[in-house]
């Protein structure tokens, strides 16, 4: 162990190591997941420099050490909590961003960039960054690596969409590069699409090149409430089919809306019959480079919703807009305070939306757990709070709710990764062809097992 | 060998196999490619199902035989060319659209349906299916195993951005399935984007999932002639940064314009002095839901290409640029009609373009070889013909262009894949780590090498 520690100190730098027990390491050890243990590590360390990674993962590979990346810590599925005795690889120090390249309209950053940073830095050149998980902290690396989504993806793609080129450390040391400055390529197997979703169980990301989108500077919003949701996914249906490519098509629940108005302190003035017939909140944004062209849409937008069911349809001030939409993203943080036990993900066909959250429900009622919550319906993607106390009824409902899923043709993850928190379930719930060439890929490219174990495909 | 032919006829029955010296078997034993070789297969199979495919890789495996597919043979990079002795799997009996989904917006078919009788099925709902090669013909298991573009990339993406389930069977005769109807996922390796893109090397796709976008009735194109390359590209990015999305942004130098519109024969009537000043082309469409806002969009784009050095922009009246697109489409019939003897579909950060087309000139001059073309300019993706009869010369002008293409940040291929004419090239130029990791992910899923051996990456 002092060996290893000494060759992280000759890779990195004394200051950068931090000692696994440090009150300093033990923030770094885990991410927000909420019901996934983690251990206490062997040490923290925190590179400057894709040589310095590649020394890093040398060191841990010579003395069979665990590796962890970890970005900003934000993520949902434990991919970032260390077993006991793991090295975590912290990249809070790779914040460089390269280039920001206004003809070929792509970044080039360091792992350690936030999402906020790089949107930021794209605006000034009239450029932004689409890609938005509700945690605007969240880093480059840790994105790429959990293939976030969040809600955009419904008009521009989820991150694997973006990226177009990768640097990364395999586990044998060596430093890869992928794709480039590139619009498409069809030159061999697509490692950059690879390593994209694979949460640091193949290569530490180093560098990553993304495709930057036309900043469009007028957007509005509608807020319609519906009476179930099978009316409001086969509205969304129209509203995605009519080419208005709305930027944001989420849907709450009724206890969800409330929450997160109660969080945010924002009152948004629907009538008490109106909320009393609701059931789901479906909530539309449009965006575009013309005021009167959005204006129009949005007037054909809640036309189209109106015939398609909505008991009414808002058209909500800007300020309202964002604030709801803040409140949105908020929403974690919001379940979390109201002591949720865990959260869900699930991914269906849109199809299949409905039915889903109706076996979700009845799964929770079986359980004596609640389960209730919002989601990114443009995508089917649900994104469920559940709460249950006693963990093995929270077991049982989660496993039941994931099973309800897959057997819907979905997934047990739409943009939070597997991490530790699903790793079991996709084990058991995905295609075993599937996962049979994801396990020979992981032992193809990390024999030894040493990145990231326990997280990820079996 | 009789041996495989008795298990080729218990897979498929006898009707469905051909000997490999038939001549309908000889036409079905290589694709378009002009400058790359083939054998004689033993045979070609017809499979109507998964379950013959199967079959047919298990018979294969167990005598040793490598495979080959094949879809339409319209590829350019001779990955569908066999070697003597092979089994050709020709996909021409499975052709099932299997679903057409207006809620979920995808499509389900299998392999051997072609881009046309997609799109015309996804009409009928008022969706598309924009991947758009110059062959319509092309089938959806060449264009997933290729990773198709063609000119609506710039604006829809290519084949990846739209295949979000496959079917598939390994070379041990099992079958995976992946994705799903699914907008997203991130549920361990994205085993479908790996296997999209891999020239049939690494499975034979048996189904196909891919996305539908919404079908935009109004087109309006221009046709604005440069005085150099240069010029052009920097205004394209100009074009694509302002939000105004179009769907194709090609580029055409003066003698492949002239070569085109003489095949089609098609005048355009630009005036002697605009046509001598012209060094390329640049053809842009912009679609759109109305009409009013496609025409406006039209004047800003106008002004956009004249602010930006344009010598004249056309806004070409419907039939005109009907015409044109489709002949830009033939491009590869005309110059393979006017004798070329091989083409290259480099891919360069669209920034880079001009640099790269000037060096690859420059390279022709070299070896005494006429290097001339066209290209997918919103994505950096040029498609040349090298005119050079004596093949030392000409491979000679190949290696430079496709050197001269890495070199500036780019791939051996775009879009056509890395097929036999490539192959060479990939493992000499590509990044020596990416091929590593190419190479393991290979062995790892087809370690008798029987997959299309010698095509795709080494
Ligand atoms: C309030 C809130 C709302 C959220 N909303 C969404 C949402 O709508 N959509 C969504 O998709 N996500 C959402 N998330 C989850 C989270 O933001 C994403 O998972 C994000 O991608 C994590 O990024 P990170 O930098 O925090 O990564 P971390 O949490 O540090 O790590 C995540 C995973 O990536 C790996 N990793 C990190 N860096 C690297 C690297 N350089 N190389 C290789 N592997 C690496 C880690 O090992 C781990 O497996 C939300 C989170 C919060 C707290
Ligand atoms: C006039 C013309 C213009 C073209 N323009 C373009 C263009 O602009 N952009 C572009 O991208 N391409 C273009 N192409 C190339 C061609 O259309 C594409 O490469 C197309 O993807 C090939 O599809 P196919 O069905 O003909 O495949 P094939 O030629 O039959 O095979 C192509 C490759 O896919 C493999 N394959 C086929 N089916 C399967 C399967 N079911 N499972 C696994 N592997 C399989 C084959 O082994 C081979 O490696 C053009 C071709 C022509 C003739």
């Amino acid at each position: 162990m002092s060996d290893l520690r000494e060759r992280l100190v000759a890779a990195v730098g004394a200051a950068h190591v931090l000692d696994g027990t440090d009150d300093a390491a033990r923030d770094l050890a885990h991410d927000e997941a909420l019901a996934v243990g983690h251990g206490t590590p062997a040490h923290v360390v925190r590179p400057g420099s894709t040589a310095e990674v590649a020394a890093i993962v040398t060191a841990a590979r010579e003395t069979h050490t665990p590796l962890v990346a970890r970005g900003a810590g934000t993520g949902l599925s434990g991919g970032a909590n260390a077993p006991d005795g793991a090295v975590v690889v912290a990249f809070d120090r790779m914040t460089a961003i390269r280039t920001i390249d206004t003809t070929d309209h792509v970044a080039v950053v360091e792992p350690g960039v936030s999402l906020e940073q790089l949107d930021a830095a794209a605006r000034e050149h009239g450029l932004t960054y689409p890609v938005r998980p509700g945690e605007q902290s969240a880093s480059l690396g840790g994105t790429v690596a959990t293939n976030a989504g969040g809600m955009h993806a419904v008009r521009y793609g989820v991150t694997r969409t973006h990226v177009v080129g990768l640097e990364a450390v395999l586990a044998d040391g060596s430093v890869v590069r992928t794709g480039g400055r590139l619009a498409k390529i069809s030159a061999g197997y697509d490692v950059t699409q690879l390593l994209t979703g694979s949460e640091g169980t193949l290569a530490l990301v180093t560098e990553v090149t993304v495709r930057l989108q036309p900043h469009l500077p007028v957007r509005r919003t509608v807020l319609a409430p519906f009476r179930d949701l099978a009316t409001t996914t086969a509205a969304v249906a129209r509203v995605v089919g009519s080419g208005l490519a709305p930027a944001l098509c989420e849907y709450l629940d009724d206890p969800t809306m409330n929450a997160i108005c109660t969080a945010a302190d924002l009152t948004l003035g629907i009538p008490d019959d109106v909320r009393a017939a609701a059931d789901a909140y479906l909530l539309v944004e449009l965006v575009g480079r013309r005021e009167d062209r959005v204006e129009e849409d949005l007037t054909e937008l809640g036309t189209l919703l109106t015939q398609r069911g909505a008991v009414d349809v808002y058209a909500l001030p800007d300020g309202s807009a964002r604030r709801l939409v803040a409140a949105r993203e908020q929403t974690f943080w919001t379940i979390k305070a109201r002591g949720a036990d865990e959260i869900v993900d699930v991914v269906v066909p849109r199809s299949a939306l409905a039915e889903f959250l109706a076996r979700a429900r009845a799964a929770g009622e079986r359980h004596g757990s609640r389960v209730l919550g919002c989601g990114h319906l443009g995508d089917g993607n649900a994104h469920l709070a559940v709460f249950q106390p006693d963990d093995e009824a929270l077991h049982a409902t989660l496993h039941e709710v994931l099973a309800a899923g897959t057997a819907l043709g979905g997934a047990v993850s739409g943009e939070h990764g597997v991490g530790r928190a699903k790793a079991g379930a996709l084990a058991e719930l995905g295609d075993p062809g599937a996962l049979a060439v994801m396990r020979r890929i992981r032992a193809a490219l990390d024999p030894d097992g040493l990145l990231n174990p326990g997280a990820g495909p079996p």
